[in-house]
């Protein structure tokens, strides 16, 4: 793609790197999924920067709901939820260096209908969340069929196909931290901009990095509301890379049009302000502006799309068109 | 415009009402400006439904900044900023009905360059604010020329012209709060969809429903997120008119597109559920869904826009696209 | 009382001011209640510095919750809450000075069972608060005894007898804004420590400052987290002065063992924050603390009082023992 | 101590259980210290049941700041700071089990000045954190001796001595989570009640429960303003114990006076509302209350404590006095 001559991977000198070798990381070879982004399991699989790779991810479910009947408090054992591929080590990465991953595609897999969303008791965005005494809304599980044609919403719905990476991201220094959270590793970010066309970047905190996904959706909603998107198992194609001496303390992202800083935290404020700061000085590191005039430039033509506002932080992105950059 | 056809107004019969009579209020006829939105203050007009309003609006700044040496600290004076056009009175409104503000267009007046921006000692959402130990950033400020050609924000960099109205409803029963504020009534939601093209209904809480607006922006990023857009004093058109009987919660947007409800409140995820919430309600009343299905519509297909992260309340959008609607 | 002497009063040379006149503002004089803090009422009484008042308020219902049978739903129409007495004009205030008000009682009348809680619905701390889809908790009114001798909770429970005026303050300068909501001029802070034995001091934001109060409570919780005290109708009895001069941004309460400031804001820890900052700064003007070294003591020995966690803002205070200030 | 025939550990049947055997823990047998609050270390300690530990801990920055001039920038490291003890196993602990944890004493040692206080880069309640754009206050250090007879704060200025336990819990079950957060498995809840004459619960999550515990304060303010209390080594001493089959959610503590609830959540309203939830339900299941009496009661009489505003959860408590339990 010829946006990329000019992309941060551009910049920083490894666009020309020529593809690597292709792995193929399935559900056999994964064994067990994982369940927290943690630097205290054993790599399932080692890469080279420039190499591609072909991994099957469950969905959020692990597949425990089949159909509508299965209710989530029978099928599902907390913590045993959104189960992850993973660890995948890339070889050379180090601490302050920053993980690059190439969004290629996602590929939905599985008998159909494919897709679920639920109301789960006591969570989402718009029920009493375990601090309140209303009783909870009944449970109901939805099977929708997913398709690159789209999502079936209902009869008379169809949703575009629109699918992304709801997790994704690397392993924190010294914690093992649920793949429910995200944070400034990644994780659980739920921002239907981590998709293909996407090149997303991560701080790296460990040894060979360790790279998790899962959790991808048909298609989703800003905000993720009721906190089940279209949940579906996938297989989805990457290409990991590696910026050396890259310092980044938030994952960025970056598509043909805009790039985009990402902040998960509570409250949502906070999580705006971690984004736009790291815009700010991302305008003023990579791009030449003064901080004041990047502080500006963010007001008047700045970018948001909220990811989610249900998980145990909630991700904000702050974007800025490429157009405005010069 | 033929999407009307199928708007709210239409669903409200009110649709064919013919165009009723022209008024003009310039700030001659405004006299003193307003600071607050509420019941105590003479109405400066009244018009009836379906009349065409050209108002004449201040920046928020009353026209104080006029050079890059005007220092807020020195020009301005809390709490006499953000001036209002109005109150005008709409004959007829009673509490429980909806006001339907039509915006056709909207532009700059005044001398070049009537574009402001600034960075206000203790204001804005990337500094401290009134709260912490830190010494403030040093003030800035920022003027641009603003015409329908574009806001030309430096020498290399020219924004687009997207105008739109940052103080726009109505008086609450009692209260008379200060035109920085957003909440159920409107006021300073800094929104950037409340543009020509949108009809915009809020809840009427006193007779007459006494509307008021100003704080008119060039262009403003999602968030406003050093507290200041490009403030212009503008020339306003709109058509207003008034659904009897239309009990809505908070204001309530819709374009050719999409319907808009429009939640304010911190901490942020507040403003964000206000505003899903009414838009569940708002498809269960309006458009025939279950709620369990409407809540479920929202996680998979729903739009956010942020309004602003830096006002006495947050503002956020919640949208749905009239494609899904059927 | 002797530790008057070393009073902020003293300390501003107001303390030896001989008591004046002695006022009276029952029921009758009072008229219709006001149900705003604002500065466009009329004032119901005018008095000078070093009066002394007997006020008559009204419980937060209004009287209207006679027996466990008034359902609040019924007898209650928004926005009719929270009657307060007043204004009451203080000669000589001028923005700019501190308004001076010192608690000497507190009496419950009317008829038993005077005291009145109750859950009202989608209203509180531990509820879905008209954000959410949940179903409201049923309604429900409880009646108790309180007198001087204490709150009778229940057939096995009496509670103390720990009155205060949950609602309490001057008008803003500009706004007229409703009773429910404390915010720097006081209102409705429902702050268990503004009672008899404490001095309040008020930021004067227009002239004759203004003063307002209701909302007596037989005791409450930290928090007052159903969001209804044990509300009375009560004779307050108070001495106004005048501090003139005296800036302060937020209200602020002395008794004989320690001082105190109180914010008002939302999250809570934005009250946690212009609470302990303004404490900071009382510190460093008057008892003579170098900045760090009072935010070390404010953290070494700093206590926090939580009025509610369930009004338009929350209020919390941040106290520090007058043993440790010299 | 005769209140506890009373307490929970009465009511559930272990108050008369005969003391174990003692363990002493020092800083030779604990080797490394642990920085994660997890399942995957191996355990230091094992004991059983009634056992007494006297555990050796670090302060908060490994000792690393020996005098005001070793500025945290300097000799800290992240994220290798607040050091904990532990792992310790506790044979027959399971999942749905409550840990019991009484502290009995607290020691300070090491040599004097042995309490440290200090001014961290982008770190406290009143500082900017790592989101906005000001600059940094000035990094600060400041040591204070430490002694049963209290904390020399200033030569004019000493506090009494009222040590806690800073950071004190059991392991997530899958989660390895830094020391630095709080949450329903307890770590750094830095809530001054923590204190020797408590006893604590925590909800045992991993088989063996792994008890960790460090971050000793010599004394606290309410919510730790600016983010670092007297901080000391100590030697603390236990007595643990397990209550079979008493599944709690969140920390709870009792003393001879008041039961209390623990929440730790951001915003910091979350963490009062999980602390009054559960502080409501233990009412309803352990003392015979209806869920609305225990609702109102908490309103009439609940007391809070602040534990931080500051770590990457905020704590909060929600007590009862016993004399309102009957």
């Amino acid at each position: 793609m010829s946006w990329k001559a000019s992309s941060i991977v551009a910049r920083r000198g490894i666009a020309g790197r020529s593809v690597g070798s292709c792995h193929r990381l399935d559900e056999a070879r994964q064994g067990k999924w994982a369940y927290v982004y943690g630097p205290y399991a054993e790599p399932v699989l080692r890469v080279r920067p420039g190499d591609v790779l072909e991994i099957e991810t469950a969905d959020a479910f692990g597949g425990a709901i089949r159909t509508e009947a299965d209710l989530p408090s029978k099928v599902l054992e907390m913590p045993w939820v959104n189960p992850q591929a993973g660890p995948i080590a890339v070889e050379g990465a180090e601490k302050g260096d920053a993980l690059v991953v190439e969004i290629l595609d996602i590929e939905p897999r599985g008998p159909q209908p494919a897709g679920t969303t639920a109301l789960i008791p006591e969570f989402g965005g718009l029920v009493a969340n375990g601090q309140l005494l209303n009783p909870p809304l009944p449970e109901r599980v939805k099977k929708m069929e997913v398709t690159r044609a789209g999502v079936r919403f209902s009869e008379r719905i169809t949703l575009p196909y629109a699918p992304f990476i709801g997790t994704l991201g690397v392993s924190p220094e010294l914690e093992a931290v649920s793949s429910l959270q995200p944070d400034y590793w990644g994780g659980n970010m739920d921002l239907p901009d981590v998709a293909p066309g996407a090149i997303v970047y991560f701080p790296v905190r460990r040894a060979e990095a360790y790279l998790y996904l899962g959790d991808c959706h048909g298609c989703q909603g800003d905000g993720e509301i009721c906190g089940v998107a279209v949940e579906i198992p996938a297989t989805v194609t990457l290409r990991v890379d590696l910026i050396k001496g890259w310092h980044i303390a938030w994952p960025r992202l970056e598509t043909e049009t805009q790039i985009m800083s990402i902040g998960s935290a509570r409250p949502m404020e906070d999580a705006v302000r971690i984004a736009y700061r790291d815009l700010v000085r991302w305008l003023v590191d990579e791009y030449g502006f003064e901080e004041t005039e990047a502080y500006f430039l963010c007001t008047q033509a700045g970018r948001m799309r909220v990811g989610n506002v249900v998980d145990p932080n909630y991700t904000v992105a702050a974007a800025m068109a490429k157009a405005h950059l010069g």
